[in-house]
């Protein structure tokens, strides 16, 4: 797992320059670390791709973003998509960003410890693909509602795609 | 899995003539979508119906309808049944519907993906029977108390069969 | 309070044409009644209205959208909105899509009856605005994060009124 | 499964030699007392009457019938009826039969004693009628949806009456 | 506040007598039904008894009394038992008397159905016996703590068995 | 407010006696601190007490014993107690203890500070009597389902004062 | 209210050169935003600092620590505080950080909108104070268990300046 | 299992010198039992001593400490942490000083008790150390967040062992 939070300690140089204004004396102290998330326009954009990618598959389904911090960021609950798909969207979505791994490789890992799947807020089912900068987690789109969790990851995906455009 | 939410644009003419009083620009705007639900006496048909198969047969339940919207629509909580058996019917029928499959058929499906059962609000045990009309699941209906999942799926079947009539 | 569920009895020929393939049983037997939802394309319209509405304002916000039957379909966490504005803005949603009515003016009926803000899942604090079809509630947008609840409820109303464009 | 409420149906004389059988030891040593309920089919029957009611009034509304446990025994989520309704009408029935007293008469009393709306599952609104079996609380109807308490209690009231005929 | 439970140690014959004047319609028309319960007093001894058990073994353990309506009616919080024991010991209760046996018996059942245990309230581990009059379930003792099931269920035997006193 | 962890760090000498064999290492390096409870037996003695004050009175009620980390250590649910009384019983006491005083004193507080009754766990109506060793709150006896607050209070004092006994 | 999350377009250049390994495209589109958090260490050291205040004091508290994200930080349950306090301290350093104002000040906000304390996670006591860089709030530091909310807060506004040092 | 509530019966001389002042009837009666707990200041050593183990791993980890009330006294959000090692954490602790044993060798016990793990607020995850003297178990020290649960118990370990220097 790689910290979301780096602290500036290491970079105080550039990133002092950067925060000037907003946190010159944290910045000198050490006292602040920096959380990255994505924009909320960034986030509807990524979840409006994985919905339109579900609504052209002919699927219907519901689309949540997490960050890293564990809040839900956005959360559509696409037409005709079953009532359990609104909770499961959002909780694959958690366990893809707690893990910065795809849901669907996160449920091989139960093999070797079944009780992760225990742990409160998470839902090892395929369908949630993770964001990352570089190594640091930053958020995860997660999909629930098509007949397969590997469908449903397919539509994360374009939605995670559709933050590199 | 199949919408319950059919976008009326394909069908613009007739649904504006039916609710042209009603919601006439969301008609002619595309806003708008419907989802179909059993009318209140249709759900307490079904879940008396129900209920009625299981006390003559002897055996003690509760009963619940659950809409497509994972709504509970009606409770029965039966004479004698056990304090287990509220919550489980209605569980199994928000089960039912999310996935528009018996219970018992659904039960099956965790062999493939053990983890299905680990989604919010769902019990994966025989005892509840969709009701849809064509491919479009629209309610169902749970039971839990006999002493087999398989008697209370047959008392739930007795519930949807009511509402053919 | 108003019917969203209008049951199709009175209108049973126009309906039938419509829905003649997916329903046709239920359509004849009256054991259906139809609720009306915004699409989610709709709703996420309306969302981004809220929330571009705020940002043009210098405000941080969260928005929600929920429809009728209580369901959440749309929520945005807004960048810097305080930690407190997401449950808010779903709350105040809720509760204006409940009695079809402003957040703003709801407030008002807590001095005749002040324990109507003791319902779950309510809060009655200015913020959010209904979205009807002639005289049926449909759906709400709901806002919080701005210094004030008028302010809010401007964004939501911008939301709404993105839906009669 | 075996049931705990056996019908008096078989009537009173005869209710010695009934539960003599059953419970002997226990009618000699003092340790089992009894607690009266509405029976399912007395239940249906007083929830039906109140739904009826409302809907010759032309009001959408919810209903729920708890029992002197505080369990709730049956729900109707009636057509059309606010989300807000369904849980109102439980916790306005578990507070009639708590203190076996209207709802509109208990909001008064929180003139004296204001907290007591903070006990678990109480709402003090009007709208729930108690049935008693002389001074004996067995359970309450409650009514939530309609634009004011007093109607809701005027449509549970309605129920109770239909449990004397 | 009235009492639902007339104790009925003042006997039985007296008992049509006195709930003549109470319930006459009822009993003729089939509206009530009764569930039998502890007595309080029984509860506690049976509860004492069950602590007094452990106690002299060595164990420190938690026990609790549930009602066939699922209610808890007596709890406690053994000297030195573990955080866990408490809900550990009702949940056990709650299990036996759902089912109207043994949890270690219970335990075996999940052989064949293995998701019972994903029912609300419930824990399916050795611990729990349940009272019954005649076939009638009444209540359960239940009691955690003990480094194995085995020992605590043993331990609410004695508890079940205090009542035949 | 009075500590009931009162450092041992003052008198190591008598308190290493006592427990020399259990916490050796503990006691002379400030480590640890005791929290005083009620034993079960004492509190079992309590509850009791209070329970038959209110039989004897003709009331029915509920009785609860929290102790000072919050745990509730013994209820009893009384014959005929309605259903709101056992949560009130256990949040009546826990407020008790975490004051250090009865609950109809501290409903005065709330004219100072009203929204301290909006703290998790906590009921701020009469009923509740703190037990305090000194001035160390060890425990709280709460009793709730009489007519009045006043009236569950001098059953809780009874339980307090067989303490003393 | 302020925004912690400072989008970084502004500033893409010296931001860009500090973490060019970690998120280059991120940087240069624009799609990602930081919020500051205060680092575990000065957590810490702020958490510590109002607790030893309190203790000097005399006073047996609990501490929390809460960040912009909603999310507890640091918890500290004191020696001897009472059990309302641990929930009590992190949902008014909640409560502080959402408006980013002291809750002694918020609690006077009630008077105009006595409805913003039904707003979840929240508790308007006196008690806890914000941390901000600039105008951007950071997190709070809640303190309670105290017998006034004015010395709890004033142990906060302890805890607050430690990150000054 | 040991009990961290050893009663003082057998030592009322040593202990009734200590506290003479504060309990000196409680200790003569023995109606009072002492429960060991770890200071506030030893709880935050044991947690800062396995977070700076966890970072000089250069692991992001989440730590809390739980004693034997099954009470949390600290809990550490450790930079970068994952969302999900928060709660994870404390349960692994609160299961720790449930059965006084590492989680590591807890896990291993459900393979002959495999329901041992639905036992509320328990989490089998290895992560988790307890602290005792001698055979009594204090409190446990709890990390989640490493790769692997072995490694986070290893950061527990040096909380733990903290505690002797």
């Amino acid at each position: 797992m790689i910290s979301t939070r780096t602290r500036i300690a290491a970079a105080i140089a550039g990133l002092a320059a950067v925060t000037a204004v907003a946190v010159p004396a944290a910045a000198s102290s050490g006292r602040l670390v920096q959380t990255s998330h994505l924009s909320i326009a960034a986030a509807q954009k990524a979840a409006s791709a994985a919905l339109d990618a579900a609504t052209k598959a002919g699927q219907h389904v519901s689309v949540a973003v997490v960050d890293r911090d564990g809040n839900t960021v956005v959360t559509l609950r696409g037409d005709g998509a079953g009532p359990q798909s609104y909770s499961s969207a959002e909780q694959k979505a958690f366990t893809a960003v707690s893990w910065n791994a795809k849901t669907s490789e996160l449920v091989g890992r139960l093999q070797q410890n079944p009780t992760l799947k225990d742990i409160d807020g998470t839902l090892f089912l395929a369908g949630a693909v993770p964001f990352a900068a570089g190594s640091t987690p930053i958020a995860a789109v997660g999909v629930a509602g098509a007949p397969s969790g590997a469908q449903d990851e397919s539509f994360a995906q374009v939605g995670v795609d559709a933050l590199g455009k």
